[in-house]
Parts: structure tokens; sequence; C-alpha cells
């Protein structure tokens, strides 16, 4: 501890969102075969992008233009909507944390469910704001419960991710619109959609651009293959997306990110290719989920979680043996969510992986 | 305004710390022909970086190691320092944030000069902290006078840049180590080094890595030329450097990013062609300045600070006309330091197209 900090930051738990695969692998001396936990796309990015980033990266003695211009007009253009609604930012995770900063002071209420996105979490607490956690229903998150406890608390957020992770469940986009009318009036709907790239048609809500009741959040993480760039964008109400600019580190979003997610973006045929390969691995990994007795959880997103079916002690112990195994797989934190595990679609190389070590890591975790 | 804004952000100012020169291209409707005014590194980045970053576009669907541990180990091999010490993140503008949010409550007192850097000035408004602006002395920030504030305001932080911008001069060594012992003991000193690769040897404070009185801030983004990737560190006392991680964005820093700044940091050659370069430049910014009658400022920088001599409406008239004649160039937004326009250390085209502008300019600002 240094004496430096601020009452909040002193309390504040020295614990990490998430442990990267990278630092499992230092840990264990050896690199993963299949590294299926984090929701990447091993489909990869666009070639377009990556020839984007890499005509880029000579140009990277200069800042990334501050006020991302090209950027917010590519994605307004995708959308159909004006730029002003658009806030480009590194990564979802970057961007919730400015929401939270703009808009939770030191003990202001904010629902989540019990087991949602821990990073949102961290955020919250870490700018002093009390969290309740609501449980899932089944493998959804739970909307009336959702909005009981926002009206309960008098929440200023409430935190909604569809489709959902870590449970890859979804409600049809009738659901979330029906959710803006029963907000309290005092409370911000922020809706994650990072895998709403991957999701049914359907899905996505119709919520007017100058909505002011809603935030939403997308990435360019996951269906466009991106992790590794750190972009992501919130689509806002304008007063809302400006106030971003207030607190923003405005230079942020270096040169490369900005041309490899404008690239990304201009090339929707890799996305589709992408949704197309997600769709044939999930098959595959449901496949192997039931080979093995295992119950597939059906899925929106570019994994699928498994039902484990004993607990969260057994889950725990199939995922340490597939990692013993060498392959990278993550679970959900909370009961009752943590019977299962979760893998990402990968490419057949890291599922073959996975179908060869399945039985085995169950043997283990039985035995 | 809407209506979910804490009474912090509420109360923020809609300005931005600087304006990009793409944001003037748009306004002026044509290119800059020279690009001068960011002291980006015109010399570029190592080619061996930007062979490191095009290679990692193609691997940028994994996430970038969390932990930073390959980064973090190879700057701390080029200090000679433990890992530990080491917080790397998004630009230093990104960890001046971070390092204001785990020290500034609303109320506390930051000590900084008049002049300095508005980005520090915007983070610490940004988190409702009231700032104390000391004057320059000279053409130098006073490291007596920032005591002094220091003391009198019971200061949280005490912000100081050497080698400094916008005025490009520097504090010897030991002026800098004599300030430790003299802040009081609830104030932290905040050293930008920023340019301190383009410094004169003697310029680097012989600092103890664990010694808890200063956190140190280098970049990327000025000497190795990559001011488009963001990529910076800190190095502080192990305490407060393990703080950043319960605040920091812990997917911030991507894997082009990361590889990038590995790769720059491995080719000291390079940065000592760019300082050879820098050099160079800096002697014809000069000659061009005294062959127009103005004055250059001894630089310990890539930038050169010139004095034009009649106060801060002539500069201002100067730098519009230069812009106007396609040449981007900044300068200090305060008295009396806004006598000065700031010139980057431009390569041989850059600098050919200012010597040709800048009579014109000058007659243009006379007239």
């Amino acid at each position: 501890m240094t004496r430096f900090l601020t009452p909040l930051a002193q309390g504040l738990p020295a614990t990490v969102p998430f442990t990267g695969p990278e630092t499992l692998e230092r840990t264990r001396g050896r690199p993963f075969r299949a590294r299926l936990g984090a929701n990447e796309s091993l489909f990869g990015p666009s070639p377009r992008a990556v020839e984007a980033m890499a005509q880029a990266a000579a140009e990277a003695w200069m800042y990334g233009d501050p006020d991302q211009h090209d950027l917010k007009a590519a994605i307004a253009a995708h959308h159909g909507i004006a730029p002003g609604h658009i806030v480009p930012g590194e990564g979802i995770d970057g961007l919730l944390g400015l929401l939270v900063r703009l808009t939770v002071a030191p003990g202001d209420r904010v629902v989540t469910s019990a087991g949602a996105y821990p990073t949102f979490a961290f955020h919250v607490t870490g700018h002093g704001g009390t969290l309740t956690r609501v449980p899932y229903l089944g493998n959804h998150e739970d909307p009336q419960a959702l909005l009981d406890a926002a009206h309960a608390t008098g929440a200023k957020l409430l935190y909604l991710s569809n489709p959902d992770n870590p449970m890859g469940s979804h409600h049809p986009a009738e659901v979330i619109e029906a959710m803006l009318d029963l907000l309290p009036a005092t409370c911000l709907l922020v809706l994650d959609e990072a895998y709403i790239d991957l999701a049914p048609a359907g899905t996505a809500p119709r919520i007017a651009p100058d909505d002011p009741r809603v935030i939403r959040f997308r990435t360019f993480s996951k269906g466009y293959g991106l992790a590794g760039l750190r972009m992501g964008y919130a689509l806002a109400a304008e007063p809302l997306a400006r106030a971003f600019d207030r607190v923003r580190n405005h230079f942020g979003l270096g040169r490369i990110a900005q041309a490899g997610a404008i690239a990304a973006l201009n090339d929707q045929g890799w996305l589709a290719h992408v949704r197309g390969q997600v769709e044939h691995a999930k098959l595959r990994i449901a496949r192997i989920a039931r080979a093995n007795g295992l119950e597939p959880l059906p899925s929106a997103t570019n994994f699928v979680t498994i039902d484990c079916g004993r607990g969260g002690a057994f889950a725990r112990a199939v995922l340490t043996a597939l990692q013993d195994r060498d392959v990278f797989v993550r679970m959900p934190g909370i009961a009752p969510l943590d019977r299962c595990i979760r893998i990402s679609a990968g490419d057949a190389a890291a599922l073959a992986v996975l179908e060869e070590a399945l039985p085995a890591a169950l043997a283990a975790a039985r035995g």
C-alpha cells in the first residue's frame, strides 16, 4: 500500500477481472494447444483489416485522429445513423469504465446479474458504486427481476448483455424493447451487445438512435476477430455520447486501431464467412459434448456453454483437467452457473484437440 | 446534457486538451504539407518495430497479454530494474488519468505550472481536483516555486515535465533529485519524462526504483516514433505501481501495441539514429528562426520553441499564418509563454516547407 491513494482507491481489491491464457501458460511452463477460453475468433480478422493495420504500422509515428472522424463516419454509415451517436473506445471494457465514471458516484446503486460480466462489476466497484446482483432465471438473465431490483434500489445503471455472456443465451428484440418502457426514469440501460454480430436475426432491438434511456456497446473483438486491437464503440443519444468527450483519453485510439477497425467494418463478407464458421464450430462442440454425456446449451454467441451436470466443484475439475491437457477454456464464476464450462467456437484444429482431450478430462474429473 | 451524469461529470467542461491536425485539415479542406505541431517523430519508428506490428496484426484475433509480461520484462531489462516497478499503459495520457484517479479525491489540491501539459490538468479537473498553477521562471518550470505551492496548498501531486513541454527547456538531474527531499510528505512528484530520450546526458535523475516519493512517465510516442501506437509506461515503487492494477483497463494494451513496443525497445540503434536526426533538425530550425529575426530557445526535446518576441497575439498570428501556408505547428496556451511557437524537429522535406513559409507568414502576421 502506498500512502498517496484516495480512501476509495485504498479500499479497492487487488483482484483482476480475468487471468489471461499467457499467465496460465507461464505458470504451466508450456503453451496451450487449443485457445478456447476467451471467445476470441480463431478464424482471424479480415485479411483486408490485416493489410490495413500493416500499412498503418509504418505511419504509426503519427497520433491517431483524436476526433476519430473517419472511424465514426464508417460506423455511422454501417448503422445508418449520425456520427454524433457513436463513441469509439479502447474496447467495451474501456468504454464501460468511462460510462461508470460519468454516471456512478460513490454510493450509487447499480444492478447486474449474478455471474454476468466481471469487468463491469470491476468498474462499478472501482468507482465506489454498490452492486445489486440478480440471479439468472435458468440460463437467461432475468429482465423482470433486473427491473424490479432497479426500482427497489433506485439504481443509476442496469446492465444486461444480450446475447448473454457467459451462458450464451439471448432474449429476442421485443423483450429488450419492452424493458425500456419499464425502467425507472433515473436508470440507464447498459446493453452490452458484444456478441450481437453472431446472434440470430431478431436479437438486436429496434431502438431510436436518440433514445436517452439506453446505451449500447459493440466490439470488434468477437465477430470481427480483432480482440488484440482493442476497439469497441458505444451507441447512445447525442448528449450522453458527447459526455464521454469530457473524460476520455482523447488520443487513446491509435492510428493502427482506427485503420484496422474501418477496414474490418468495410469487409462485411468476412463477417458473414466467420458467422458460417462459428455456426459450424458450435454444432461440432455440441456433438462433442453430447458424445461425452454433457449438455450443450443453445448459443447465440461464438461460444457454447456446456452444462457438466454436477455442480461447481465438478465443472471446475473438468476445466482444470482440460487445461492440464492443454485446452484453455473458462467457466462462469458463480453458482448455479458454475455447473458449466464455456468453450469458444474454435477452428477445426482446436476443436480436434478438444475432442481428443475431453473424455480423459472427464474421467480425471470423475476420478 | 443528459440526466444520468454524476454531479462531478455535470460540471466538467466540454473542452478537449488538444485539437488534432486532422480536425484542422477537415476545417481547412486541404492537408498540411508539414506536420510539425504535435512533436511526432517524422523519422518514423524502427523498421523492426514496423515489421513486428505487421506480424502481430495477423494475430490480432488474440487479446494482448493482460499481465504484459514480456513487455514489462523488456522495459525492466532496459532500465536494469525489476518488472514490478513498471506500469505500461495507453500512453502517458492514459497513465496520468489513472494516477489522478488513484490519488486525487474531489477537492484535493494539485500543483502544476501555468502553461504546462494540458492533458494532466484535464485529468485533475476531471476527477474533481483543484489545480494551483505556478508561473514559469523565464523559460523553465520553477522547482522552488512549485515546492512552495505544494507546501502551501497541501498538494497531493506535484507535476513537473523534464525536459519541459512546451518550452523545450530542462533541469539537470541534480535539480530534480534535490526536489525529492523538499517535497511535503503527503505529496507525490509526478515526473513526466516524455522527452527524456532526446535530452542531453545528465538530465535523467538518479532515483532508486523503490523511492516512494516519485512516479516517472516514459513514452514510445516521441523518440521511438510510435505516437499512433499509444504506448507509455510509468516507473514507480512497487506499492504504487501495483495499485494501478486496481483500476486499469486490464486488456487495454493490445497485441500489436505490445509487440511494437518490445521491438522498438530492442532497437536502440534506431533511437540513436533518431537522436542524431533530431539534433540536425533542431539546428536547422534554429537557423531558419534566426534568419527571420526570431529567437530559438535551447531545446532538450524533439522540438524547438521559438520566441516571436512580441507577445501572444503576434505569436498566434504567426501560427495562423503558418497554418494558412500548410504548416501545422502549435504554441503554448498561456502568457507569457504564448509569445512563442513550438516546431517539431521534422525531416528535411517538412523543414523545407517551413523555411519557405515562415518569411511570408511573418510578413502576414506583421501586416
